[in-house]
């Protein structure tokens, strides 16, 4: 196959490679998938690798149903009816609100509700409140710590009925909606008024603007446009006991009384429902670029972040690395020919984005050329076009479904000093290998292999642990060996995807003692009865 | 004196305007002012027109000390002497530490601690919290609503032998230091190593960089870098009864359990005092421009403002606006001729940062040739180079002085939805008219003039009412008038000055019950004895 790479043109401009690519490549046909593309695909029957969704409880017997908290009965249902259309009281046919997305959480609701508006949210909570029952609310049910489902017969509050946008200002940029509402949809609505919302994440077919919010999700454009904790302005709550928070403000600037909606932003849910979000959102870039990168080190994935931070500056919009492995399963997995001809140690996907594809197109070339002869990247390919820059987030995007497409995988969201990020990938696989549980070739194994990649930009790695099944075994290497690394190099156990279910014992590896006891404090001042997401988060 | 304007050059490149105008312009010798050399030449002999500081319990009589709290003793004093040194305990000309820097409060206190570490903070507040002595943080003392000044005999807890840098990561431009930094060492520091503190304001020579969290201040970058919420990773926090909350982590995402640290940030020290913080740094620009405009009306503000958000985008780094009273002002106290020969009814600073100075002249000189020929705005020059940088934004950055020169100043920091900004000021000077209390030439007038100047990108209307005297006529005409007009439009009665003790009494103009219930619960959560900064915030 003709390639074309930075190496083959270093004295050319690196601008004309890109329609060589777009032409001689095949993966222009590759579409990225979104979550509820992957989710339609799920298959429940037995198919080898595929892994069986288990009940919680049963995978979990140390805990325990809080006998604190009622059983349902017909009596509250009669009740939930004075409140909620019948088509919003959902009794049957619950697998889909009661497995996570990665179907290693299964809860047992017997009842979903789904409720239109804020006042239906307060008078539920009010109820429940009273009667003990315990709630979790669900957004679009695709986080990936077991936060959003329930774990033993909690009733779960769907926000899928609150879908509307409420307002948006086009001079300033900020808009108003439900909770309930796709990110996507939201993102879409923006584009047609020249904006952006400020978080993107593979999930933004399915996942609602309120759960971005009360998981305080980071995903791809962090980087650019910083935390949910600085852009959202506002936000809508539910207390446990019922009571409104309306603090929907539109205003940049507000230094009126502590900042009561950061408390709920990353809360998952557990002292309070997120019914609506007043977020700013920047002007969305005229232009963007995708440069795929192969390095030979992570020294070398370092050196090209310093050099791209200060070179390509306010137009960097994304710095995404892989290791090899992780390139390997996306190749297998989607069956097309990788981006660069030759294997390298690593992979770095740069985006820039701006107001002038000109002047982005210059920055970029130059910023490549020059590294390119200072010997720190080996080969590359800029894309520019649409379709073109889709393919190549492709091969980031498509490695959580390439690393599970084996049979299953465990995911780690971490983050740590830059330096470090690395070495727990290469100090897991080496624990695996000596545990004689992997091999990438022995199918008796039940590990593949651990691979890593993600937003360098953020300190953020993903480690997954790719398997052919799960097992005890696996998972007591991995845990608290992860955690206890993680610690070590005073790092996050979890950057982005929050504590949930999964990581509820461990954060006293990120948290100190003083912090936990605080934490604890606020969750018992604000949920005194404790029905909100029980058995999670702290 | 011979003037160069866009419209003289139209069809020129409007760069070439730049040599001439530094070349001609003889207010390159202007110097801005920062605070610390304005606090030095506070006049406090009568001197006709300079206001005399009276006792903030004199000037409000309805303020009663809290008997709950007990008066200072020897027995005290020889307390805090087993923790301190004998040079870190001052009880003898305390005047600065007792008056703010309007010289609008002053407080009595007989004492001024100034800890030089974590532990002695501790110490402090858990003695004076079992002693009940109520306890006053002061950083720069830079603030404006009277928050960093005892009201009665408060002990006065001084930051500033806390200035130590504690780290700097030049991968992650993450930075660790002491609360009481100075803002401008802070930056200098940095961009040695090529950063920059995401946040400049005015008192940047005096100001802490604990103080500017403690009050989540906003200045000058933040249409560019966002609100500290985003960018503050970590806090060290002293809780009232002595507990150390140490949060001072250097990750750019953290997802496990309640962000803590926001409730710190804005808190105005009635919660904690922050001893250390840790801060996110983006790279420094390498290229900086500033064009100075003049437009015929506000609703041609708000036009400039929406093209250079689109068509600036990320390079636009601040927005301002300024009413030409308020450089009128300026003029007669700078005694120098104004950047723009003819006078306008509004001026618009815009600044432009980025990593490429050529492609950033080319942006800016485009979007000046585009906004000229379709009529927008009437006049204008850009500026390079640090000189005349500096000499156009101390156009903006002397109203204050300017608007203070001829007896004093109201000032009001809200925010306002932009179609409403300047409203305000036109409604100010109205009502002050019609009361018959303002003339710009009969001095027997308390009145000046109203004038409006602030941040248009963030919504943020600086309101500087100037007097020759202050009275309690003036005082009457203008509270709870312009409160009520800034709740009338949904806006903030305190964009980033904060609350302090001038607008304690004021929150329900902005906030709603149900958020002012929250924010006293959790003022009465966290500091029970209530001994941090009372008669203030909430």
């Amino acid at each position: 196959m003709i390639k074309t790479s930075i190496r083959n043109v270093s004295k050319r401009s690196v601008k004309s490679i890109l329609s060589y690519y777009s032409v001689v490549n095949p993966i222009s046909r590759v579409v990225v998938p979104n979550v509820t593309k992957l989710a339609a695909t799920h298959n429940y029957s037995t198919t080898g690798t595929k892994i069986q969704p288990r009940l919680t409880s049963e995978n979990y017997p140390s805990v325990k149903r809080d006998p604190r908290y009622k059983q349902l009965t017909n009596e509250n249902i009669e009740y939930f009816k004075t409140i909620l259309e019948p088509k919003c009281i959902i009794q049957d046919d619950l697998d889909a609100f009661n497995e996570d997305w990665m179907r290693k959480y299964k809860g047992q609701s017997k009842l979903v509700l789904k409720p239109t508006n804020t006042e239906q949210v307060s008078a539920i909570l009010k109820y429940c409140n009273k009667q003990k029952l315990a709630v979790v609310p669900q957004g679009g049910n695709t986080g990936l710590v077991g936060g959003s489902v329930p774990v033993f017969d909690e009733i779960i509050l769907s926000l899928s009925g609150m879908n509307k946008i409420r307002s948006f200002d086009k001079v300033s940029g900020i808009f108003k909606c439900d909770a309930g509402v796709i990110l996507e949809n939201a993102d879409n609505f923006l584009a047609e008024h020249g904006y952006i919302f400020p978080l993107d994440l593979g999930a933004k077919g399915s996942c609602h603007v309120g759960g971005v919010v009360a998981t305080n999700a980071g995903g791809l454009r962090l980087l650019r446009y910083g935390s949910l904790h600085g852009s959202v302005l506002g936000l809508e709550v539910v207390l446990p006991n019922g009571e409104v928070l309306n603090s929907l403000h539109s205003l940049r600037k507000d230094n009126t009384g502590y900042d009561l909606k950061q408390l709920f932003i990353g809360s998952e849910g557990t002292i309070g429902i997120v019914t609506g979000v007043s977020i700013l959102c920047p002007p969305r870039p005229s232009a963007f670029n995708v440069a795929f990168l192969g390095v030979e080190s992570y020294e070398a994935v370092q050196r090209v972040f310093i050099k791209a931070k200060k070179e390509l500056g306010e137009i960097l919009s994304a710095f995404e690395f892989m290791d090899l492995k992780s390139q390997q399963l996306t190749k297998a997995h989607i069956q097309q020919p990788a981006p660069l001809e030759e294997e390298h140690s690593f992979y770095i996907l740069i985006e820039t984005s701006g107001s002038s594809k000109e002047h982005d197109d210059a920055k970029l070339e130059q910023f490549l050329e020059k590294s390119f002869e200072d010997g720190i990247i080996s080969d590359g390919v800029i894309s520019q076009g649409e379709t073109e820059l889709h393919n190549l987030w492709a091969w980031r995007e498509m490695i959580p479904e390439s690393s599970q497409a084996n049979g299953g995988v465990y995911k780690y969201d971490v983050s740590l000093p830059l330096k470090d990020l690395y070495s727990l990938v290469e100090a897991t696989n080496e624990r695996l290998t000596q545990a004689g549980l992997s091999s990438e070739t022995d199918k008796s194994k039940p590990v593949i292999s651990a691979v890593g990649y993600g937003h360098v930009g953020d300190g953020n790695l993903h480690l997954n642990v790719a398997v052919r099944q799960y097992t005890k075994e696996v998972e007591k290497c991995l845990e608290p060996f992860v955690y206890e690394f993680v610690s070590s190099k005073k790092g996050s156990i979890s950057a982005e995807h929050g504590l949930g279910f999964q990581k509820k014992n461990y954060i006293g590896y990120t948290k100190n003692a003083q912090e936990i006891k605080m934490i604890k404090d606020l969750k018992h001042h604000y949920d005194e009865s404790l029905i909100l997401n029980p058995y999670k988060y702290i």
